[in-house]
Parts: structure tokens; C-alpha cells; sequence
């Protein structure tokens, strides 16, 4: 395989703003040329915009704004791993030799219309993601012998961790108690158990290996990729209490990079909600079936940020689009030793874990330095 | 670079039907399958859809639907030559070893929110594309001394050739007086110039050389790429006279190609509106500047189909995300000697060029067999 490489990144803060979805793919952009004052606009020969917002055309649109010409120039979509399905799209465009440096540019309001599949009828009325959740839920509970009061911790950690992010949605820690006593939203989830819809962007560069060493200092390597579509609707997964999707991802990406979980030093994962994070870490292989909140709870009362430095999608907030960007920023950062007060020591192998619509598709990537 | 082909084609009558996207996208799929049973769908391991529907997550909908479980699964969208996007990034995902057969499935409904590109304020009040059309049709009339009538034989050969289309939109023949005497849209336009929205889905698949050979009998390959975006906005055009996005496309495309328009057997055209014919030849050297009417009047007198053999968009109808993969049958099809009475004698070379937003973005394919 071609190396492709990680030569620059940039975000704005995530929050409840008004703002037009152009302004926030803009200013990303914007931060992300601030960040690295190397890259020649000239060279960028592909934007790919990753949202779920209903404009069209966003690619040329961020492009002219920008004042780039890109060869390539469209949207992609994948609800909730739009932004990693772009990540690797970009990465076939380099490894393809069709282009040399990919733009993606990932974007979403809090009012994002990807936040309910309405195609789904097997859900009946219950189109909100929290219903799905809430049936992860009961069935990891149910399964496992796990109280509420275990998967609080999730969100715990995650906000906790979150405190050291600036460009987190949230600003706030919490107990296990506050988590409890948070709005019910449904028998089995409260309010802190759920991510929040929120605005953000986040942008980031690929290229090719001779460009990312000119005009990165720090470089980080893509060097596995695995993807898994299972189907789209919610009740045609085989289990309530695994990820099929995800697991077979990560076999394929760890395969790619030659690395096991073992191996991964620090890790995004996708935490729609609190039982997505160890679920996610059992399809995965960083815990046995069951057993994937003894690791939570290990790193919580560690002050080990290994899993989900950035505070995860329950701390960051979730603006869709840029999700899987952000997420993949948080790794690149972890692996520079970029991460202030996040940082996870020694970080030389990191993951991302991104998916969608109760992981009936999943994306995983391995970066290494 | 790696040889990619296309092994497999199926499309949907297109029609003014009020079918749901995601009917469309398994129709054309299902043709798709019907007419190549040598297809295992386990092999199929990317679906990209190419729509400007606001319908979310329809690749992996259309995968379950469709009984198909991809690695890669994700929508994609640039206005009007969404499908050629989709069909490029296919391309990438093969050749880059990422993906070994994707199917790409393009649809759209008559109502489709990418008819009008909300963003482009230098509009004004004038948002649908007419009123760039007619600054386009003003401007190249003044320029090149062409009059309406001459302009309306495009959309009279077009009609002409989309009779012998059993999926085209349009079934009737038109006279130039009856161009003339359509509706009058605008000062410079009048109806029968103009490409109809409608509803409409074309599937294609492409993969490597060896399962190309394996499926096909009559395998097509892709051998030129050519892709441009110069902005987004329609006043930030060079000109209002020529397609500078065209230009550079179709130079890259044919270099890659090793060829020169000299050597194009069959071509469909990205006709929009009238203008867009011979504007497009003259941008890609098919014609000098000012000099594609004499082409297409030549073409039509002498009943050749070399140009939108088809119909174009004007004689099939334009259903935006299909519209790229469309074209892309037609000149599989006509390298197959498989296109019935439009076949134009021995089509070994074909090229297809379909564009966006006033010609602010163009890709162009070549094809050989």
C-alpha cells in the first residue's frame, strides 16, 4: 500500500451556535492553514466535505471561499461516520495517484436532519437514536449483571476528560450521581448517558508520504483502515449486546496495520451514548464480552486517558460530520505528543472506532507515528 | 495505473413517477443484476450513491435492500455531476486496493432540492439555472452571431435521438419551429432548450481487471479521468462564452488517455440547456470556438448519433445524481455495439462529460473497450 500521511488539522469550538454550515467548514479550514503554515493552497487537489446538512454543492462552496481549485470536489454522507467514510475516501484518492493532497472538511449544525433515520420504520414511532440506545442498554444490563450506576461511569470519565479539551461541547464534570439524578429520558438512559447534538467542524489534510514529510514536522501514518456495513435497520442486528459491524472493522484494520489491541496505545470510540463505549471496547478486543467497564473503570481511577482523550462524542458533543475528523485529530494529536493535558504517555499506535445508526456500519483506523 | 472496468449497467425508465428515492435505487440495482447474472453480490464490497435527495444513509438502505453487505458504504453529492463524482471515487477505491467491486447507483425525483443552489447570492433573485442558461445562450449568441434557430437544432437532434432511448424522458420528435414556439422562459430560452427534472436511477458497476474479464463479455474500461472545479458561485466564471472547468477536464482526461478529441468515436455532452452542446464541444476541442453549431448541424443532417447518441439531458431528461452514470451506459453500451438504433458504426473510443452549477465544476471520462 502507498503510505498516507496526516500533514495538518484544524477545529473550532463545538457548540450550540446558529451558524450557517459554510461558516463552520470555513473557519476549520481557516485554523487549519494557521496550524501549519507550510501548505501551498496550490497543492490541494481534492476537498471532500463530510455532513448530513441539507445544502449542496459545500465542496466547490468551501473551495471558492477558501481560494482553492480542486481537481476533486464533492460531499459525502454517512450519518454519523461521515466523517471517517471521508477519511477514507480520501485516502483511495491519494493511494489511487488520482490526487496528492485531500482537503476534508467536516461539518454539522445541532439541528442536523441526520439525527433520526426516517427510512427505519422498524422502529416504529421511536425514531431517536435514544430508543435504540435504550435497548443496547437493557440488553448489555440484562446480560452482564451491570447497574446503572457501573455505566455512569462512562460518562463520568468522559466529561472528566473533556475538562482538558478546549474545544469540547462540554465544560463540566460530573459524579456518578449527577449522571443518576440527570433528566430520565427513557427506562434505561439519562440525559448525561447521551451525547449531545451540537455545531462543530473539524478539517484535516492527507497526502501523499514525500508531502507529508515536507511539510509536517510530527507525521502520523495511516496504516489501517476497516470498514463494515451490516445492514441499515436497527432490528436486523444479530445482537443487542455486541457490534458486529465494529468488530469486523477492526479485525480488517488491525489486520491492514499488522497490530492488535494490545499494540494501541490511546483510542477514540464512538460514545453515542454509555454503553457504546464498552460495548464497542468488547467487539474490539480491548476486553473479554462483559467485561469492557473493569477496563473503564481501571483508566477512570487511574487518570489513564487512554480511551477517548478528547472526553469521546458524551464529553466533545456530536456535531456528525465532524465527528470522525475530530476524533482522528485527537489521535494525530496524541501521537505528536501534542495533546497538553491530555496527553497518554509514550503514544506511538492510536485508533479510531466511528459508526453509525445503532453500529449498523462502522469505521475503524489505526495511525501510527 | 491500475485497469478498472465496468461489468454491469442497469437503469430505471426515467418519468415525472412519484416513487421514493429508495425504490429507484432498487430498481436500477435489480436491473442491474438482471442483466449480468454472472454478478456474486458477496464481491460486492463498496455501494456508493450518488443523489442530491435529502434522504440520509441510502447506500447502506439501498446494501440491505439489495441483499449486499459492503465494506465501503456512503452517499455522495456535487449538484448535476454527482454520478461521475461517484463513479471517479469508484475508481480510486479500486485502484487503490481498498475495494474489489463497487456498485455505483445514482437517483433522483422530479423534485429534487439540487435544482437550485440556495448559496450562490451573485443570483440574486434569479436562483434556477435558467437565468444562468440565458446569460450563457445571451452572451454566446452576441459573440459567435448564432441565432435562436440555430441554437434550437441541438434540442431538435436531441429529441431525435432520445426517440430511439426506450428509457429516455422525452418520446416526441420537435421541428425547430416548435423549439421556437415553446414556452418562452426567459428572453433566451424557451422551454424545449431546456433539460427536464424527473425521476430517474442508472447503476453501474465497476472492478478490477481480472473480474472485469470474469463477468464481462464485452468489457469497457475506464482509461481517462479528468476532473475541475473553478468555483462555485456562477458570476466568478472567466466567461459566460466557453467552460473553463470543461477545458481543463477534458485535457486531463484525454492526456491520461493518451488520446486527443480527434480520436472519440461517441461523446455524451452535459446539455443542460442548448447552449451547453456546442459550448462544451468548442471547450473540448471538438469544434473551434464559435464553430459547434457547424458540428451538430452536420451531425444532424447527416443522422449521425456521435454526439448524446442517447438524447442528452435535454432528450432523456435530467434526474441529477442518475444523470453521469446514465451517460456512462450509453457509452458502455455503445463500445459494446449494444445501443439497438443508436449505434453509431464502430465506437471504440467514447468520452463523457458531465458538469455542474453553470459549468463551475466538470468531469470527463473516456472509455475504450
Amino acid at each position: 500500500m502507498v503510505k498516507v500521511g496526516i500533514a495538518a488539522c484544524g477545529t473550532i469550538p463545538f457548540s450550540k451556535d446558529d451558524q450557517k454550515i459554510e461558516s463552520s467548514l470555513l473557519k476549520s479550514t481557516k485554523n487549519l492553514f494557521e496550524n501549519n503554515s507550510k501548505i501551498d493552497k496550490n497543492d490541494i487537489d481534492a476537498v471532500l466535505v463530510s455532513t448530513n446538512n441539507n445544502s449542496k454543492y459545500l465542496s466547490p462552496i468551501l473551495s471558492e471561499m477558501a481560494g482553492i481549485q480542486p481537481k476533486i470536489a464533492h460531499s459525502i454522507e454517512s450519518l454519523c461516520n461521515s466523517g471517517t467514510n471521508s477519511i477514507v475516501s480520501a485516502y483511495s484518492y491519494i493511494a489511487s495517484g488520482l490526487a496528492e493532497m485531500v482537503l476534508i472538511s467536516g461539518a454539522e449544525r445541532y439541528d442536523s436532519p441526520g439525527q433520526i433515520l426516517q427510512w427505519d420504520d422498524s422502529r416504529g414511532e421511536f425514531k431517536h437514536p435514544i430508543f435504540w440506545a435504550s435497548l443496547f442498554t437493557k440488553s448489555y444490563k440484562r446480560e452482564f449483571s451491570i447497574s446503572d450506576e457501573r455505566l455512569a461511569i462512562v460518562s463520568v470519565k468522559n466529561h472528566k476528560q473533556a475538562k482538558e479539551n478546549p474545544n469540547a461541547f462540554s465544560n463540566n464534570t460530573y459524579s456518578v450521581q449527577d449522571v443518576m439524578n440527570s433528566k430520565r429520558l427513557t427506562d434505561d438512559l439519562k440525559l448525561l448517558d447521551c451525547s449531545q447534538p451540537c455545531t462543530g467542524s473539524a478539517s484535516i489534510i492527507l497526502t501523499t508520504e514525500k508531502m507529508t514529510k515536507k511539510i509536517s514536522d510530527t507525521p502520523v501514518w495511516i496504516s489501517g483502515i476497516g470498514q463494515q456495513t451490516t445492514s441499515a435497520g436497527f432490528t436486523k442486528n444479530n445482537s443487542f449486546t455486541s457490534m458486529e459491524s465494529t468488530q469486523l472493522a477492526s479485525q480488517k484494520a488491525l489486520k491492514m496495520s499488522d497490530h492488535t489491541t494490545k499494540d494501541i496505545d490511546v483510542a477514540e470510540i464512538h460514545d453515542a451514548f454509555s454503553v457504546c463505549e464498552p460495548m464497542a471496547l468488547e467487539s474490539m478486543g480491548f476486553s473479554d464480552p462483559g467485561k469492557g467497564m473493569n477496563l473503564v473503570d481501571e483508566l477512570h481511577e487511574t487518570n489513564n486517558y487512554k480511551i477517548n482523550p478528547r472526553g469521546g462524542l458524551i464529553g466533545s458533543g456530536h456535531p456528525l460530520g465532524a465527528t470522525g475528523i475530530s476524533q482522528t485529530i485527537e489521535i494525530t494529536q496524541q501521537l505528536q505528543s501534542n495533546a497538553n493535558r491530555r496527553q497518554v504517555d509514550d503514544a506511538r499506535i492510536g485508533l479510531i472506532h466511528n459508526m453509525s445508526a445503532a453500529a449498523t456500519s462502522s469505521t475503524v483506523l489505526v495511525l501510527e507515528k
